[in-house]
């Protein structure tokens, strides 16, 4: 059981030892993924970021830059990740729910492997960078789920989540 | 009302705009803080990861190496984040409940302000990676809760979350 | 009066081989810096910029963002620089006279020497991100003067810009 | 008006929002762009560049290296860039005028997109180094112009600065 | 004879100053280098490091880690590297003699340079790396031979070190 | 057994994890620290570097730089190395030996603990850099020893090396 296992973990090697999966061989490929992160604030954490024009702008606008500078950093952030030369990113932001703000960030590259842990650091950093700055009215904020919503090229496939409800 | 909103969103100034908050009159004191981030996985991916042996030493330590230089690089990717020379970090991985995998990470420093965004950044990237080496099986992983458990010292004074159940 | 030279050269050794100066021994004390770029625009880049609402806000945020990040990667950059500690920094965007834009940034530490270079690679980097957003409009931009306007704190004594005109 | 101006800054989305423009769809092709930065010294700080020998090698080699490395961090510094492999950068440096320093680097790559704020990027921090290695003998140097002088390669054409004087 | 020495040395110009070489015009294909760092212990850190159990699977794997990480970092800290997206890493790590830890590194790529200076940076951090970690039991640890042991593709040929005797 | 082994590791806690060190309550000192690392060549590589005059110049320049600013990036290269703010940095290069180079790398700092690893990186990625000029020459230098050779300060004393011989 100890060989399937190990294959299983493509980051080991046969020996149970980390590397970085070589890649040398797959083809260059269009490939996408778009991942979320949800916050759980509260109510008046939430009324600070809608209520008034200016403010809101500039910690939205923050949230966004903090997600695309961290998908441009992914492969320094998570060990064992190809650096990927990243050719599209961008991020939303929705107040969909009472007392949840939702953030969906989209990748894409053209390349050998897939951009599902972009997609997935941006929208974590963009959440971390929101709690950052609603940090002094409300320590109780949550973070998740932080998750993969769609994943395309490749070999392995695409991937769409079954998402069951809307809702974090 | 737009003005006591903007004065409770520290890190913007009086017309809006987003700032890094003046602490140079801040004292320094020792600080402390620890967050946790957790990982929901399939029943495949969480034998894989507890069965055997040598693998999942490589494993765990790539997650808490993971945290560990993520914490360092906390004021590179928040982007409103003062720069802090924390003094310890640590990473604890637990295996508590079925199909759950809980990370907690503890940062200390001696400076004008708080680590909360460091165990914070550092529990995510754990998570993040420990997504990353686990993807192959099962792209459906969940990651969260990730928030504060404890904050100690500084003039806000000390924080402990409330944690109903110890469940994510 | 090479050796005058080499002196008055304070990156430079008894050799003339650059070196990071040794400040061990100078006192830590309350340091800010603040320095101007300026940016020269064409008039349809500054009408991109100034009318309509929502593009300006995110435009501007940008850039506030850009020079903050930039400030805190100042001895990343700068290969003699000392790592500093920033403790507060911010930045203003005018648009005071036809056709210019001025960039002004302010940053605090409390160290063992100056942050003249975090504010003057902040101002420089917040003009490069506004010259890289309204490049597809006008390739022809200018940047500069890029300067110091005041220094406080330190052995060396204050200083002041004397500004004979203040258009760039 | 607002459509027209949103697609002119390509920078922000049909809703005003930040994002990195999408070059999945563009050909790969071959880039070089050339940018310079003009430094304005005192007589003194001049001379303490140009006379002697040993000093001055260290000093313009400073200047260089620090051009080369940070042309290779643009993507972390500007915060809407798209990360590029660099294929070739270089940077000369001028004592053309009286009290004036020219520097200029050319930058080559072959990819989707142009390499303009890569040389502009450049040839902003070796002005910036220059200005870090003489401000122990002149706080009142200026930095600018900043500009780019041609740019080759890529679907919207070439570009070449007329530069009335070549004077900065 | 000084235009000769000027040319062997790619990395200065006809003028003899530091520039990136000029790669855009060679071609495209696969490269591979490998690269061994030597670190010579005293008897009580050997033993620290291969008695136990579980420190030794926590210590080798942040060598491993340090190896991974710092290859992708290359191009930031060797001046004059191109920056190349690596496409296989691994690091080996062998108790072969007494009181020596032998570390080899090999990276691949697809690009138009090769990867030796990833390899050899690689090695050169896992072995700093390891020194790190057992320093509270012997300063006196000395690292080398660093030095590298192959190299294929590209244009100047293969590479393989004559390795008279296999023990650093 | 088990127990002391772990103890002497310090970066391992009690249960064989890594972790950052608690440096929170050492007190801040003087600390110095001076390490080597030598570069054998063959003899036209070290004709190439010390015949001429232009090209030696920046050649020496850019190790010494690469070895400064590598210095400043320690706490990113080694994983469980403590961020310290360095205070001076320098880097001789000598031509003692026939076919050897040695490179001397000296830094110090006000902290709570010691810049061993600093030094002894700033010495490595100076081998590498000079290393990485030759390449074209010469595939087969070798980089060793590297080596502590003082540290200063600290409560665990200061230490010397004894140098045998002064040849590598």
């Amino acid at each position: 059981m100890g060989v399937q296992l190990k294959n299983s973990l493509t980051h080991l090697d046969s020996k149970g030892e980390v590397h970085i999966v070589d890649i040398t061989a797959k083809t260059v490929s269009a490939r996408r993924a778009v991942a979320e992160s949800w916050v759980e604030l509260s109510e008046s954490s939430l009324q600070a970021l809608t209520a008034g024009e200016t403010p809101k702008g500039d910690v939205l606008a923050t949230v966004r830059l903090a997600a695309i500078m961290a998908v441009k950093k992914t492969s320094e952030l998570i060990p064992l990740c190809h650096p990927l030369p990243v050719e599209s990113v961008s991020c939303e932001i929705d107040f969909v729910l009472p007392g949840k703000v939702r953030i969906v960030v989209t990748v894409s590259t053209t390349g050998k492997t897939g951009v599902e842990m972009e997609a997935l650091t941006g929208a974590s950093v963009a959440s971390l960078t929101l709690y950052d700055m609603l940090k002094a009215l409300d320590k109780g904020m949550s973070i998740g789920p932080t998750r993969l919503l769609r994943k395309e090229g490749g070999k392995s496939g695409d991937f769409t989540r079954k998402v069951e409800e809307d809702n974090g």
